[in-house]
């Protein structure tokens, strides 16, 4: 399996000679991801914690949402060799039909065409966890520091500066779990789908922390593992709030330095 | 149309008091884009520049690499209203059978599963313009300014805080096209684009500045237009520095404040 992080040599350039570097940089790599032996999606992230992306990227795609809906996952040998890049799934459940659509590429979207709406309505009715009810009270203190925490907790970026991460913590602040990768929505999936595989879902009086924007996907993604507060170091999209006004969920943006917005549901904090 | 910025309440928290505001947030909206009716691929990006956003992404995919491969875009009218997030393409040319080998969801990939090399050996396949033999010169010292200049001409970040941007310039650093985007695929892919219907591709002799990390994916699309450098202000990916060492693209990262890494070729540095 390749490793998360590699050494590329560079040339650095900014005073007065050029300088021979050697540099650590995140791996980024295909991953193929297959149910039932038929191929579901490929994306591109860092290798590393992949049963987690591929069972949260399940949970997300609304195929499963408990951990026996994931009967199996193992890697797929190649013909000469393994490259540790395909993972073929064992789905049952509710949830199985979707990813059987999925394959056949059956669109459910709305006969008007793409609109926000539309995508909106789609989660909400995909969606088995409820956030809106979640009663979860955050400290403003605690939340504002989470961003930090993310920051000591995260490994490769030490090393190179190059990944995102997400960060699944307690309402007091407490660690549960921290993943890293290339992509944005790599390092949320890999949070859900820990979650997934350690019977934790729906992710109840949680709060996850991500290091990037938050769009539309990451809060979709929020939402469909029932986790009640996201909170992002930058900028929301418009449709990002929108979403999560309409599924309850309270999203934070531009924490910095603890000080932050709150876009919907700031009665969740004390 | 969705305008590309948006009003949204919020509430600030990191004073003594909980402050009410107001917030400008960059819009994101799913797009459907179709070849011959069908559906090629969604992306959720900001409206603005859509047709430059298609124009691009089929170069991307190597649908298109001339003016006159995209014969007409359109919106497509929904049964009730126009939601200005579905365009229909007509392609020509000996790119045409990609779009319709995509739409029949056929695989192209190495037999071995899906790894970065299959990636890399795709794109140097498919990729009409050869970057390597690009003889141009870029001056330290415009290539460090780029960011600056990239960030001077953006207009929705100033206002959101919460886009990507992608920058054509010359070697003498004078800008040619800047676009946006929430997704940093998509601000590439709208430059392409826009090159693709001035006439301008290959992009000889030209820089590409982006906002953001260089992966992989932005490699390619550079690639894949014939730009021969391409800056990012943050780090590169593993596959980011293997695919341009084979294509012959010069790769810099990290720039930031006039200095830079130079993770390839160069030699097109004076």
């Amino acid at each position: 399996m390749t490793k998360p992080v590699q050494r590329r040599r560079l040339v650095h350039v900014g005073g007065d000679a050029d300088v021979p570097r050697h540099d650590s940089l995140a791996t980024e790599e295909p991953l193929e991801i297959r149910v039932g032996g038929r191929s579901l999606a490929v994306t591109m992230r860092t290798p590393g914690d992949d049963f987690d992306l591929v069972a949260g990227f399940l949970v997300s795609e609304g195929v499963a949402h408990a951990t026996d809906h994931v009967r199996s996952m193992r890697y797929c040998a190649g013909e000469d060799e393994n490259t540790y890049n395909v993972i073929d799934t064992d789905v049952a459940g509710p949830g199985a039909h979707v990813a059987h659509a999925r394959e056949r590429h059956v669109y459910t979207t709305s006969s008007c065409g793409v609109c926000g709406l539309a995508s909106i309505d789609a989660v909400s009715t995909t969606s088995t966890f409820d956030v809106a009810t979640d009663d979860v009270a955050v400290d403003r203190g605690v939340l504002g520091s989470l961003p930090d925490r993310l920051r000591e907790a995260q490994d490769v970026f030490d090393r190179t500066g190059g990944v995102h991460a997400a960060g699944l913590f307690t309402p007091d602040g407490d660690v549960l779990c921290v993943r890293e990768d290339v992509g944005r929505h790599n390092a949320v999936d890999k949070v859900v789908g820990w979650a997934l595989r350690e019977g934790r879902l729906p992710l109840t009086g949680t709060v996850l922390q991500v290091s990037g924007r938050a769009s539309f996907e990451l809060v979709q993604k929020a939402a469909m593992a029932g986790v009640p507060v996201l909170s992002a170091v930058s900028a929301p999209s418009s449709l990002a709030v929108d979403l999560a006004e309409r599924t309850g969920l309270t999203l934070v943006g531009f924490s910095r330095g603890g000080s932050f917005n709150v876009y919907t549901r700031p009665d969740r904090l004390r």
